[in-house]
């Protein structure tokens, strides 16, 4: 997908750079064996490139020393967690070195009489689930890789899923940062309290960022105490466009789901082929539904989010009575990513987000691109955020193919643009999505933000050529 | 309160400029006869400079060309809503131009489906209300100055409110601006949709920037649907700490309420020597506490917020089973700003923040302060957050009583950062505050904010001296 032109092998890092690196590190933190390295150059976007070391950081001090080394040396800087992105964002195609949190995973302190929890960058994200979640509270982002990604990959890319439509993103839900800049300076964003107006918001600039910008090394997390109970809908529609109303009306009215996701009719149309489902015949956009809150209240608020979701093309609504029909109900959403990894394993897989008003004409758009070009399109995400997954079903080993595939998500950008969307909702821009940018945003903003970078990274080691179009940034 | 070193009067505004100005403006949206001026030169701070000219924006094209020609005089360009804030940040006290947004006070549209408003900055935060509020929704901000504050205002201070508690501050509730630098670029800042991390988030760090980085000249706004109904309960404790406690463990369960103020000892003292108030007896600290949600569940929502209020210290719980009853529950609260208008018009009002659990030790520690310095203070605020007014009751004319509680304030905000919380929290930081912004934030942070704040306004005309030390920005 990048069409950018060829970056020049960077020079071998001297013998110098290499003992003094030993010296601040440790030998037993860092790697320079290619062999040892080669696993720290991919993550799940496909892309590869071999760092030329990969350092294991376990404090800021180390962290703050590694980047003046790097700096003064001109070498690259590329911050990872456990490599769950999609973007290529932690890979470092300029080489350099890969700076891996896998061993700053402390969870310093939870105060839960403050509603906050204070981590280290590398803790898993279900990790801090499982510890919080004793107590009674929950961190709202949940990627589908909270089993294995980081609180501070899912800092960098603002990673969300489902939850975010009632509980919002990362931005919304982390009070303060402590940082290291591409100067070796440390800084300390934000506050320990749910408001705070002293300076500029770094927190959230930060925040998305991937590495670009600073290195974060501590983060004061914002806990939401866990709700009592939950209920599970499924709402099957004639078509996208009656799903679509049904998503705008739900979210009118002051019952906000916990998840509102959609399938299309190429999704669940992939996914009746592969597993056979109970689902009403002429069935054209699936609504998951989950609405939380107390026990004594479920029901209601089941019965208000139902009434939001009738419309003249609804088919079918049902509501699991059980843990089994729960299990029932999401069973077409659970096949998908199976059929999907058996169908198209090399799929590319977007996370564009339109208007809610939209979802309608990005769908009706997106079927007659599969039409014109001859590519699989199969959607579904996170509605109530207007945060489509468009999978293009390709094979990126046959050349043809591919290259039609990479014609049609061209196409695709531009019809999301069109709709007044963005092209990412949460898995960011990294490698994979950089040449785009610019369609996007403005040369003036463009050119603000290159600006920016280069305060936080006048030398521009950190995560070079990420994120922005090529030439836009040092 | 400002213990900076006096600014030099600004040389007067050169005939050639004040031409160009008015052919560039037009002569009915310029004001330079100081009469006229003189009403645009102060807040509700009691500071006061004289602005060397007003202009009233009616489009961003005007304001990107006034920009270009501040920037090329050299002249200071402060942007003012209604003048209802109380930290002195659009007081004109390096002379310059006012530029008022009262002229620019359309809401372009309302796209309820989308649940989003697109605003010009001079709305009325109540004139907004009204218009979405017939629709449905409501926009969470919501100052106890609603009737008379722009929506600009409340984007430059993050300025909240009661129900920032349950629905955040404008950074939740924003969904992109566009914004003029104070090079005259045009930027357009995040997207349509409530997900989107394509570049950084240039808006949050806009929002509560007092002026200083950009002119807002039109803000696409997140909606949210109004509850249905809503329940207030009084909670009266015998001590501070017991009601801090409550509010912990109010915070600690799921249902989040939609205020959740504080009275001190203080407070409820100089309210009951004003007016007869039905309270109980030793009553130290008084919580208002209100519940919105489906009017179905209100009942439950309310006992469950009631059983959290509840420990040893309490005193006694009531809930409004009527208007009557809302109304004279919440009568405590609302005698209380005539009471203290009444006892010190000119009081110092502070709001800052520190963690719930440490709210106990602020007023603690607050009272111990009264008591050695011999400064009466009151304190009420929104506790949920840990936002506190705190007011300081003095009479600036009369100097030694002054001096000594400008020294308290000192010790105050000495406090408040011992106990790890912020200067402020949502009315900024302006003339006011700005000499203690260095205690708050670190020295490399601080230079990193006015190297950012270079980028966006080479030239240091936009809002010149405020929100931080005065020696720390261009």
């Amino acid at each position: 997908m990048n069409t950018s032109p060829p970056v020049p092998d960077p020079p071998d890092l001297s013998r110098g750079f290499l003992s003094r690196l030993a010296q601040l590190v440790g030998p037993e933190n860092l790697r320079t064996d290619p062999a040892d390295c080669w696993a720290y150059g991919y993550d799940n976007s496909r892309l590869h490139a071999l760092p030329q070391a990969v350092v294991f950081a376990t404090d800021a001090d180390q962290i703050a020393g590694l980047v003046r080394l790097c700096a003064e040396a001109g070498v690259a800087l590329v911050a990872r967690g456990r490599g769950t992105g999609t973007t290529g964002a932690t890979v470092p195609d300029r080489g350099g070195i890969v700076l891996s949190f896998e061993r700053m995973q402390r969870i310093i302190r939870i105060a839960p009489e403050d509603r906050l929890a204070v981590v280290e960058p590398g803790v898993i994200n279900e990790q801090l689930q499982d510890a919080i979640g004793a107590l009674g509270f929950f961190w709202p982002p949940d990627p589908t890789s909270a089993a294995s990604c980081t609180i501070g990959g899912n800092l960098a890319y603002n990673s969300a899923g489902p939850r975010a439509v009632k509980y919002g993103t990362p931005r919304e839900n982390t009070l303060g940062l402590v940082a290291v800049d591409g100067r070796g300076e440390r800084l300390r964003t934000g506050v320990l309290t749910t408001k705070g107006v002293v300076g500029y918001d770094l927190t959230r600039l930060i925040i998305g960022s991937e590495g670009t910008l600073a290195l974060i090394t501590e983060a004061t997390l914002k806990l939401t105490p866990r709700p009592e109970t939950k209920q599970t809908l499924r709402a099957a529609y004639a078509d996208i466009h009656a799903a679509a109303a049904a998503v705008s009306a739900i979210m009118a009215q002051p019952i906000v789901p916990c998840a509102l996701e959609l399938m299309d009719a190429a999704a669940i149309d992939m996914v009746q082929r592969y597993a056979g489902l109970d689902l009403p015949h002429g069935v054209g956009a699936l609504l998951m539904i989950e609405v939380d809150g107390p026990l004594a209240c479920i029901d209601q608020a089941s019965r208000a989010v139902s009434a939001a979701a009738r419309n003249n093309g609804l088919l079918e609504l049902r509501r699991a009575e059980s843990r089994e029909e729960v299990a029932a109900l999401w069973k077409t959403r659970k096949a998908l990513s199976p059929a999907l990894r058996h169908i198209a394993p090399k799929k590319i897989n977007e996370d564009v987000v339109v208007p809610v008003s939209q979802m309608g004409a990005l769908i009706e758009g997106l079927e007659q691109l599969s039409r014109e070009r001859g590519v699989r399109i199969v959607n579904f995400g996170h509605a109530g955020n207007g945060n489509i997954h468009v999978n293009l079903l390709t094979d990126p080993d046959d050349a043809e193919a591919f290259a039609q595939a990479t014609a049609c998500l061209d196409a695709v950008f531009q019809l999301v643009l069109e709709l007044g969307g963005t092209l990412s909702g949460e898995h960011g821009v990294g490698i994979a999505k950089r040449d785009f940018v610019a369609r996007e945003l403005d040369a003036a903003t463009l050119t603000l933000m290159a600006d920016l970078k280069r305060q936080f990274d006048p030398k521009g080691i950190l995560n070079p050529g990420k994120g922005f179009p090529q030439n836009s940034l040092p």
